[in-house]
């Protein structure tokens, strides 16, 4: 067993590397303490010693995905209406490693809404994700890519479109390919970018919409 | 115990309600026979007569689940436009019986995830649901009420939209009270009826729209 400072922390990172296996085979629903010592190669015995009871397992598993969400890589996205694109591609399961970030993270919603604490954690988390979507949309209007209305939102919107879509392309990945995935995007964009025409906001009667190509 | 075919209809039907219980109280994640023994009153020994293995219990489970949200009361939406707006809205968690349902379809994904049969129902339920929106999103082009393009592709990010913004109101109900979610639909719908602008489309198409009204 472990004996010095060294040790002890080589040992957490194995503890942690066998809870994050367990999280992208089976996702939280088989997260448990048996399966990280099946994974590990330990008994349960010695990982009660780090995890006393399973919410301290679920908190750590939950601590691990947003460490490895923030820290990982992200598209360069230019300024405005380019960098919007970018955070919502990089929401999407469109890589392998993407794919089991993604999928760690719809099996946490059962934990979350299981447990109010956990719940709030996860709501003020996608909170956070709005307010920076908004911040780039109102960059992105500011440059005349987006028409007015309020950033917040319509980050609301956005992130519930990229999300409902990453649950989609984990339930369906033959019909929605990375190539499927970014299209949608890039058609959520475009209509999104396109400025509402007074006749079509104010009455939205079809025989008083613009002539096409007016 | 049931000694006629009545008494045994009646006691499935008591089984059922009591999955169904302890699915809207803990999801599926807290969904074990000692959990459905407990709300029963009964023995796990009892229950195993009516599920041999957790699959044949979480089976069950996504088919209670399938048959109410099926029978469920839906919205009169009208044809064409009102029709789609209502389909989105009735997928989403804007009453308390809706919000108990969501909750368990969102919980129903992490199991599935961990089942590649369970998944691949998941995938052929969504995929009917894509289908039957793009059958009203097709009616709603005919009428002249969202501007052509493949009605799949449309139903596709529409469906994303309303799963997204589903688990983003389940999870944080004070950020998405009813009243914000029909707002947020009603953006959507607004960005997807607005016929683009030649200048924002990259394809040719809308110069060649059909004037309006005809």
């Amino acid at each position: 067993m472990a004996r010095t400072k060294g040790d002890h922390e080589a040992r957490r990172r194995e503890v942690s590397e066998a809870v994050w296996r367990v999280l992208a085979a089976q996702g939280f629903g088989g997260l448990t303490l048996r399966a990280v010592a099946t994974e590990l190669g330990a008994t349960t015995g010695l990982l009660t010693h780090y995890f006393p009871a399973k919410r301290d397992l679920v908190r750590h598993a939950l601590d691990l995905l947003d460490a490895r969400t923030t820290s990982r890589p992200r598209r360069a996205g230019g300024p405005g209406l380019a960098a919007v694109r970018a955070a919502l591609l990089d929401i999407l399961p469109l890589t392998p490693e993407a794919t089991a970030s993604n999928r760690i993270w719809v099996s946490s919603w059962d934990t979350a809404l299981a447990d109010p604490g956990l719940s709030e954690d996860h709501a003020a988390r996608y909170a956070r994700g709005r307010a920076r979507l908004a911040a780039l949309i109102a960059t992105a209007q500011e440059r005349g890519e987006l028409p007015a209305g309020d950033p917040g939102r319509l980050a609301a919107g956005a992130q519930s479109f990229a999300l409902g879509l990453v649950v989609q392309a984990l339930l369906g990945p033959a019909d929605f390919p990375p190539e499927r995935q970014r299209e949608l995007v890039d058609d959520y964009l475009a209509a999104l970018a396109t400025p509402a025409a007074p006749e079509a906001s104010a009455a939205p009667e079809a025989s008083e919409a613009p002539a096409a190509g007016s």
